[in-house]
């Protein structure tokens, strides 16, 4: 009856202060807690892979659940139950898709291999309700040529490299080192919508809001994808691109060791 | 001065009792009618090329706007630049996305060619808090063979025929003449989502959500292929399925004569 569950969450982040617990707002983990503790009768721990900034969504966010102060969960419910279980003490912008059972010993934040962002820019000239709130707004167009710019801005992120440049400044938990292992890093363009993917072994702070900040910049000709190249090299915050909005961003997939 | 324009509009209906000005309730037209007189100065009528109903969204409603009892408007903006000036006036879920000169005899309703619908059916065995009141959700997986009876049963709506078992009853307004021109209707799969597109020289009331009722019949295994061909052929209402709920549909594309 000792088990440990790893539930695949999907959710609109707008509402939320991120999904970190915090003092100042309500947080994704909070609503998630309080659902698993509705479910399983006492007070629980829903620890994710990661931090989400305020308004950031996911589509799949993953985060075991255990007893608070235990690594297990005390419950015959079997895995394949607790996702809709769940939802029904959950709003309807945060959903549980799936649920597995892990060993004890899985970390949900420590044992990821790689994670998986996109970001989405909404390129029609007029705003969209579709698109409101959950993709950036960039209302000039972006022509094949600034797209085949930011493509090959993209491909300069694939590497392991430091990413100094591409961190926000200030961020009081920064861990000193910078490089990470960027496995891709693709735009693509669907219409009105140009999507930025990317795949890395970890992320710094605002690592792909940045990133996406630069490619817009290069999509407006401020910069080229050479200064991208330069950029990476110098390490310094202030010639990158501004840090795009929060919106836009989802978090698409996470992959374990093992 | 005198002219006549014709917008291009997308909206999230799930706030709206659909498109046309009714005593009970928010219509889209009431708001399209108010942002047109903020914006031109007198009272104006913005006719749409259909009614939809309360729920059902689009990305490409067409509708002209016109001085109100006149069939032309008294304006020096150009065109180009109504959109925007519009939408500053319209709230978040509803967007001018262009506009264009059309001459004075140009009737939004009575010169359409065809009209083409999106109808998005969300598969996923959990909800998506990305699809809520956007998509219809069918929690029970449709597997390979089902979505390819959903296609055999969408081709046979292809044709020019009777469709009155595809039209709500007591529809007041209805007309006598229930044959319509269904060019083409397409079922196809991304995922978990599932999509189903018909395009028409014109649609009865509640015709493509009758339509969907039915396809869900088919993947559920109720109905065949073949007893859509039956249900056609023999006029009554109660043998096709049930009407799919308004929030997955979606006025795509508006086409006119000339």
């Amino acid at each position: 009856m000792q088990k440990k569950i790893l539930l695949t969450i999907c959710y609109n982040g707008a509402a939320y202060c991120g999904y970190q617990v915090q003092p100042n707002g309500v947080t994704v983990q909070e609503m998630l807690n309080k659902a698993a503790e509705a479910l399983f009768g006492y007070p629980c721990d829903v620890v994710g892979c990661s931090r989400t900034d305020s308004g950031v969504h996911a589509r799949g966010f993953c985060a075991t659940v255990t007893k608070k102060g235990e690594c297990f969960l005390q419950t015959s419910i079997p895995a394949v139950r607790i996702p809709r279980a769940m939802n029904a003490h959950l709003p309807e912008d945060i959903s549980v898709l799936s649920a597995e059972e892990v060993p004890l010993d899985f970390h949900a934040r420590y044992g990821v291999e790689s994670k998986e962002y996109e970001y989405l820019i909404y390129n029609g000239r007029e705003r969209n309700p579709f698109f409101e709130g959950r993709a950036w707004h960039i209302p000039t167009p972006i022509d094949g040529a600034a797209l085949a710019a930011m493509q090959a801005a993209a491909a300069h992120f694939v590497g392991k490299q430091d990413f100094s440049a591409f961190r926000a400044v200030g961020a009081d938990t920064a861990p000193k080192d910078a490089v990470r292992h960027v496995m891709s890093a693709t735009v693509t363009r669907k219409g009105d919508l140009i999507s930025f993917r990317v795949r890395a072994d970890g992320f710094l702070y605002n690592m792909v809001r940045i990133m996406v900040g630069t490619l817009a910049a290069v999509a407006a000709g401020r910069m080229t994808p050479e200064d991208v190249l330069r950029v990476l090299r110098e390490k310094d915050r202030t010639k990158a691109g501004s840090t795009a909005p929060a919106c836009g961003l989802y978090l698409d997939r996470v992959t374990y060791r093992n």
